[in-house]
């Protein structure tokens, strides 16, 4: 296992559809947050990759759904980096409210040139940061 | 009054809040799909006016909220260009379901560069669509 | 296989991120939408469904993302029954952009009472239109 | 004016549109955000409230945008009850990065029963808290 990060975070209103719970598709943005948070706790911030015209994408997302969340829980969004390949970066995910899982998630992304969206190697200092 | 055009769509679930109506912000959403349709209509598409440097950027909104729009309700979003300034652009709009008027927007535009994102005067040929 | 349906629509400018394709969990969003529509084709409005007290939770969801879809494209949106249980629905979906494979979808779905979100027995006057 | 709040929060990824900067809508979300923070700063939970049978509509919105928030800014949402009237609640907010002015947005607001969404007289500890 690499890198890992926390994210807490509220559920807004309008996360929520009319069941009263989050829309399945909002805990893919929420573990958008959590890697950008992960990038600046441990690579130094997100902006800053994508200025040097590195940037991901997800080529693969799984999600679990165990439990909803609903308007105003108070969140743990949780995102490790499970494996590094040459252009790829495995993750693991869980999101919890206290001690309830409520989604796993497993995503991996391709490390791209920012301007052309084609694969590249995953840049040394990245690298160091995230195996770390 | 120049160029006008009614787009006809419908309410997805993933629009409405857990009060079961739609989202307040998702009107904005909503006529933004009515701009890009009247765009279609009688400009010859957006994207197109975007790889010819040319953007829009919305300076003023307002949104009068008459009644609620629901889930899988079928609604008219209707975008009227009121005034052609210099840079700017007025348009009038109205989402109906039936005849049941939902909501009226005022929304102002500027013209801009799509790189700097600066003021530019209204190009002729859009001037010329839109006046229409 | 059971039911299916292909849903056509176009990507809007706000379901895409900076990097100028649609954000990740969008191709969601166009799932829960080819769903309501395959609902509305083969079993009588998915609305209609929720007033008797029924109503469908995702369970699991997998997406392979091929190729990015771009704003204004017109994008074919394909969900297919693929297993129903006692009270799960397997689905198969797929995105394309006319032959262009854009995203591959897999989601389970349990069937739950519209009040108390707890599981039941798929009704068979759906499972029968499902079947189909 | 009455009761304050300003809610300090990150533009995400998925908040900007292709042209960078956030998308106009979204604006309008973060002010959502920032009612239901100043919710509970001083009236006592957005949730609790509904519990109560008691809701709020926005009835009319304007907004004033006066320079883009980019990714990863760091903005403060202020939202200021301006006026009280026998059922409607005005409010006035700014968004800013620093100190600089983004959007001004002015927001009518009417109380209303939760599950019928008719309009009802604004009940005393809610007027108590908001006048403070």
């Amino acid at each position: 296992m690499g890198a890992s990060h926390t994210h807490r975070m509220r559920v807004a209103y309008g996360d929520c559809d009319p069941s009263g719970v989050v829309f399945n598709p909002n805990y893919l943005v929420f573990y958008d947050l959590a890697l950008t948070e992960l990038w600046r706790a441990v690579v130094g911030g997100y902006g800053a990759m994508m200025e040097e015209g590195v940037d991901l994408q997800v080529v693969e997302a799984t999600l679990r759904y165990k439990a909803p969340a609903r308007f105003d829980d108070e969140i743990d969004v949780t995102i490790e980096v499970a494996r590094l390949g040459t252009t790829s970066m495995l993750t693991r995910g869980a999101i919890h409210r206290d001690s309830t899982l409520l989604v796993e998630l497993d995503l991996a992304y391709v490390f791209v040139d920012a301007a052309a969206l084609t694969k590249i190697p995953i840049p040394d200092r990245f690298r160091t940061a995230l195996e770390a």
